[in-house]
């Protein structure tokens, strides 16, 4: 796989590592392990290592390092956890990475106004688990234990989202460090605000092109009364989606509709011990709310099932065995990966207006068939949005050819559907051409934004778009 | 009251003026009625009159108009139908006023997708009437039937926001004719997409400064199969507050719930002929569901308010009692100024962590009986947002001073408790300064993207922030 990667100038390397090493000491480091495994993230791309990697402890810290960087014109790239899916952590330019997962505390818990301040390297598990005795829960969860920070800059959603919303609809507010090293926080606490430009939405999503997200305030949720989740499995694919379609436009308030293939579903089973399921269509449903609530939901979604041809739901209501159903879930690209010792994933997404989702599966799934390939089907489809992962033999260029040029397919089908080439995973290098098809005149608005505030292009330089 | 207002240079002007009469013909006027009409708005900020007044058609249009200002480096001023509160459309440095009401055609429904494509001219009352027979409704509700354009444009929200979120959730995609008037389109009609900077949201709430919205995909929801309203009367104002923020921190789905205080209701008992009620704090609250879902959630907030020294429940559940209940809410600030002839009604906003919501309201009327000004409260009080209108005499000097003192200690006051100068009615030019001292980082960045995407500052200059 090709990459277009350009080292960074040696004299602006030296001498910001010379500058770095003598601020942050051990904190720096250029040791080759430490930088490829900062180069590298959870996605087919290739890893590209950083110059150098820097472990931060404050805003402040990141707000010098980067001040150094920029004092050199010398790439500067984010770093959480390295679970993003588009090589979002390659250093295409070499450069320093910011490493802000030491940046791990929980600063505020606001449990009446439902909002925590967290440093960005907080993990969403963490935050759960500091949360665990107050009531409250975060709930976006793209499976992934992911850092806030690198949600934030992702606009990372998930099995949550359809009645949660995205990353974008919780973060009340940001602190970023720009790409000169000043540091600004885009909002106040409120719940809603009318005061000037939703800076806090421009960052969210920037994938660390326009500057480093150290600290997020963002909203909580009162942990449901009563929460249960069932699975419902079908003959076909398009009545499991036709179940689903018809579930959001009924208005049920579900909390989570995950639909898994045939082929995940088969993997899934035997990687996760499954009792009772066969390898066919199968929604996961979790249900929120009140007790009676709850209830009527599941009585609603049932008989809409039924009528597609469904299953009797299989109940998970106990809190281990709603744990054991959604570990089995987000267990579901490791699931995959098993079925074939040796291989690697090459998960992609995308995502299109509900009512062109079946038709959009089952091209994609027919198109599949025709390549040979093995690609199993995931899906948070009450948002439009599924995944496939292409599990490939890294070392078999011809397989890489054809998954390639099925991903392609998948992408342009669901644009020529109104649809986006990423509901979830970001654009990082992996979609750049993707996203110039998707939003040909908007691509000069982002770039001007981007050179207007980061006008030498240090900032995780190479992704999102071209910048001429 | 002062306003920093300057003319046009006259060269731009006539020439501009030329080129528009010539491609537009009576579409363009220079009339002194019309100039005027488009250089008010409904706040008690002085009228300035743009030089010229178009009425657009369409994308196109507006996008050939634009560029005739553009080579003219002459002002554009976007306008709905002037329901703004903070001096929006003044027209403080001249120029041509894009009047794009014509502009009122619903050009899609989507059922199937809850959404919905709209020229930016429809308004909110006028796209649920076209949704009528389509069991779909569109939410938002500023009170003022503001056009869809207008409302994106200031990210307004209103009583149904605590429930269905503010314009920011509700659009998923813009058309805008940018400064140098090429036509960008910010999104795809996915529900949620990671691919690129959050144009959608950057548009939301600029208030005309970075290009003319002219076209609208926004979500809708179905029609809740129940829905009622009641009405709540309390001892007191902390009481009426904190019924409220507990019923949010409870997880009620509310969809309304309205604060009006004593000298509001007293207002809307003689304006409106409520029957039943007393002159006390009281709480309006709506609910939305299944039936079964309705009844619980009002026993659950019955539960509450009792406990807070809250009367039992009045109910409006046939359609034309909670039409008549919304009419009277809506028809507050006619109300208020009914209470004293001749006057004029300087209607302001803040929102603070719900947290902060009773001591704010209560220091804030504190602080108000003091002034001995008229101004009732009203407040969607399940975001912490919340308003007075001054009812003030627009020839007495010593009365404007009183009303401006009071709402910039009442602002200040917001922001010392990490709230915002704006929960919905937005800068304009008359919060300028409050929007400088709530987020002083900050505004360096907006500036850097308005220059950005506006170098020569045609797009409704002299608002939000100043330019150096």
């Amino acid at each position: 796989m090709q990459v277009d990667a350009i080292p960074s100038n040696a004299t602006a390397r030296e001498t910001a590592i010379a500058a770095l090493k003598e601020r942050f000491g051990v904190r720096l480091s250029t040791g080759e392990a430490i930088r490829r495994q900062h180069g590298t993230d959870e996605s087919y791309h290739p890893t590209v290592a950083p110059d150098a990697v820097f472990f931060a402890e404050s805003t402040d810290e990141v707000s010098e390092a980067v001040k150094i960087c920029a004092a050199n014109k010398w790439p500067v790239i984010p770093f959480g956890v390295g679970t993003s899916l588009e090589g979002g952590v390659a250093a295409l330019r070499g450069g320093l990475c910011i490493d802000v997962s030491g940046m791990n505390k929980v600063l505020e818990v606001n449990a009446e106004d439902l909002d925590v301040r967290v440093q960005a390297g907080v993990t969403r598990k963490q935050l759960n688990e500091h949360l665990r005795d107050t009531g409250l829960f975060f709930p976006i969860d793209p499976g992934a234990d992911a850092t806030i920070g690198g949600m934030c800059a992702t606009r990372a959603s998930g099995t949550n989202a359809v009645r949660y919303g995205t990353m974008r609809d919780n973060v009340l507010s940001l602190t970023v460090v720009m790409a000169d090293g000043r540091i600004v926080k885009t909002a106040r606490r409120a719940k809603k605000s009318a005061a000037g430009y939703d800076l806090t939405r421009l960052f969210v999503g920037s994938e660390g092109t326009l500057g480093v997200i150290t600290e997020v305030q963002l909203k909580v949720y009162g942990i449901p009364e009563a929460m249960s989740a069932a699975v419902c499995q079908f003959p076909d694919l398009e009545s499991a989606v036709n179940t689903c379609i018809l579930t959001i436009q009924t208005g049920v308030p579900v909390a989570r509709v995950e639909l898994l293939d045939d082929a995940q579903m088969g993997a899934c089973i035997s990687h996760s011990k499954l009792e009772g399921l066969e390898a066919k269509p199968t929604l996961f449903f979790e249900f929120h709310g009140t007790s009676a609530g709850v209830v009527e939901q599941a009585e609603t979604v049932q008989g809409i099932a039924q009528e597609m041809g469904g299953t009797d739901f299989k109940w998970a209501t106990k809190p281990e065995d709603r744990t054991q159903l959604w570990e089995a879930r987000h267990n579901a690209y490791y699931a995959a990966l098993a079925q074939r010792p040796g291989s690697k994933g090459w998960p992609t997404d995308v995502c299109v207006p509900i009512s062109r989702l079946a038709e959009c599966i089952v091209e994609t799934k027919k198109d599949l068939e025709e390549t040979g390939l093995f690609a199993p089907l995931v899906g948070h489809v009450g948002d439009g949005n599924f995944h496939l992962v292409y599990v490939i033999d890294p070392n078999d260029a011809d397989e890489l050819r054809r998954a390639k040029e099925h991903a392609d397919r998948m992408v342009l089908r669901a644009l020529s559907m109104d649809g986006t080439c990423t509901g979830e995973h970001g654009v990082g290098y992996g979609k750049m051409e993707f996203l110039a098809a998707e939003l040909p005149e908007a691509i000069p608005v982002m770039r001007a934004v981007k050179q207007a505030l980061d006008p030498d292009n240090i900032m995780n330089p190479g992704k999102l778009f071209r910048m001429n």
